[in-house]
């Protein structure tokens, strides 16, 4: 059989021993797994951001691919461990929404819920269901358990709550899902609905508190040095950046902030 | 014969190359080793917390996996290249305690030092032993070296400075071992010294100076977001944590620091 | 086929997936690759320290090695995406020097611009050549794909500005060409011109606006905790550290900052 890939995604970072554990765990139950880490640097309880990191890697994996997402403030208590299988793999984590914007884009076939001990460690502990309950139950299914071991399909699973753009006159409302490391400001605003928009020339875009008015541009080299620009990025959503520079920092802006685009 | 792993922990941060030579070096000699990360962000020189995190990791390894863990202040002085045997794998790094930690939970069964050249790069720098000593003796070791031909055995290893927890009167007194990434206060204290304190509703917690009385929780979400609790982490260890907050930033306190814990 | 290593070295952080996005691209097309992260941690835009990270990891891995390296300020703008061939295996990247410091200590053999479409993902974005050409390429090249094949042969090639060290009278002017993570100043000057300098007892040394008087050492251990030193680092180049501490931030000193060093 092809050598399946296990992706990591969780707000663990990188200083303690979290995310060895858990691929040490993977290594005991299925020694050929290829392990790949999205990120350990999801902000600490951030489940929206774990949602858009982990949606913006998974298209560009292989078919078969088991990735396991873990944000989870609410690890030991009610909420349920999920598996999600989709047209083109698994999502294995916690139903508080950190795998469905994942699991829409990607066609969701089934969702289950974990209950047999069988594809979890012997000893669960209650605060680290990442190596004790995530981990081996990726292992397994990458190994080629039956999915429908798992244990019970349920249909009504957490959803993030990123609210949808709403098209209000001729503008545009949207807000920032994420702000990535370059600073770059990155929106719930869709390729599509900004060509919808037909903009000429400059489009009036309003960011937190800040008013801007930028040419949609095809890359950030496209303006000098330092200056602001528009763009529609390489996961698919509208932008706004600077070039060479941090945006987000500039202009005080956070994930979470309301976005307006319209046309001058 | 199965492939080994090897697991890596230093306090080389992940900005420089210095990692990746170590990686580039064992491949040459193992091509076919499995290279798993525990930790690159121990403190500069903080040879107690590489102790403390590398312990964490290595009983979720298979049989077999050779550790190599640096942090290593005194390299090109007078401390040893050391390989540790237990009963599950071998470790191998300077003699200044930051293996024993691991090595005395994995059960201790014969320590070398590194002295045979054969296992080590051909020229040996002062300042970076994990390349030229370390990565190339543990790509040996996980390939089928004989562990004999290391070098001469030894007994008198530096041992980690941590205080044992004693008990006085009926309050146990410990230290903080590790602030973990979440903030989480990890203590000395074993959950069985724990137990026996027969904790009735509220511990008595003195953490450095500040004074909390805590319940002993399952896990963080058993309390309201942004209150302390206390429980047992997943390592097996006492914690004083906060629910979705960070209870070293808000406390102020350290590794090192001394924990009082007793009944109410 | 042996199993070929592709090196990755950005300026792309790990908090975002983009290199998890690399990864999975490079995994798709050569599912045996065995990927090696040098660092993510490049300063975002700054291709001297992109290029002096890569050449101090290259050296050390296998021949056939595939190496990426991504700092790229200029993506989607008119520079070139590049493969030099050397005498020891592949260099991916943009043509605006990143390759080119590793490249040219490997012996260049041929340069090549990227132009072949088959080689690269079908859709190209304007500004993630990280995911779109170079990865694919790579995974390409280490599956075995003719070099020749990837485009036109190419001479004038962008080259690193890093001011080779003058000797001026009996000093020796340099740069700080990287400050690393322990805040080890590393300078441009090589071994061998130190050891022309005759240095007796102590050199006199002059960085950014700091005077010392510092024995050339052997390893930081030689002088007491806190204390300053010079000495030639594990890369072969002459370097300003403190013991156990961090000197770049002890005496203000960033990279690109002047160096002198003379006899007392």
């Amino acid at each position: 059989m092809h050598v399946r890939i296990i992706s990591l995604t969780s707000d663990f970072g990188m200083r303690d021993s979290y995310v060895a554990q858990m691929k040490a765990v993977i290594l005991r139950i299925y020694p050929q797994a290829r392990i790949i880490d999205v990120s350990h640097g999801i902000q600490k309880f951030n489940v929206r951001m774990g949602a858009f990191v982990l949606s913006s890697a998974v298209p560009y994996f292989p078919d078969g691919t088991v990735h396991v997402a873990i944000v989870d403030p609410e690890v030991g208590g009610n909420r349920r461990p999920i598996v999600v299988r989709t047209k083109h793999g698994f999502l294995v984590g916690p139903d508080n929404g950190v795998l469905m914007m994942a699991a829409e884009a990607q066609g969701i076939l089934c969702i289950r819920e974990i209950a047999n001990p069988q594809f979890t460690l012997p000893a669960i502990s209650h605060t680290f269901h990442g190596r004790d309950i995530f981990a081996p139950v990726a292992a397994h299914l990458a190994k080629g358990a039956a999915y429908e071991k798992l244990g019970p399909e349920i249909a009504d699973v957490v959803k993030p709550t990123f609210a949808a753009p709403r098209k209000v006159g001729d503008s545009l409302l949207g807000e920032v899902v994420h702000v990535d490391d370059f600073g770059n400001i990155i929106t719930n605003i869709r390729e599509e609905e900004i060509v919808k928009l037909k903009l000429k020339g400059e489009a009036k875009i309003k960011v937190d508190s800040s008013f801007l008015k930028l040419k949609l541009c095809r890359t950030y080299a496209d303006v000098e040095r330092s200056q602001f620009l528009s763009l529609i990025g390489s996961h698919g959503y509208f932008e706004v950046a600077m070039n060479q520079g941090n945006a987000a920092k500039e202009l005080g802006v956070r994930a979470g902030d309301k976005v307006r685009v319209s046309c001058t």
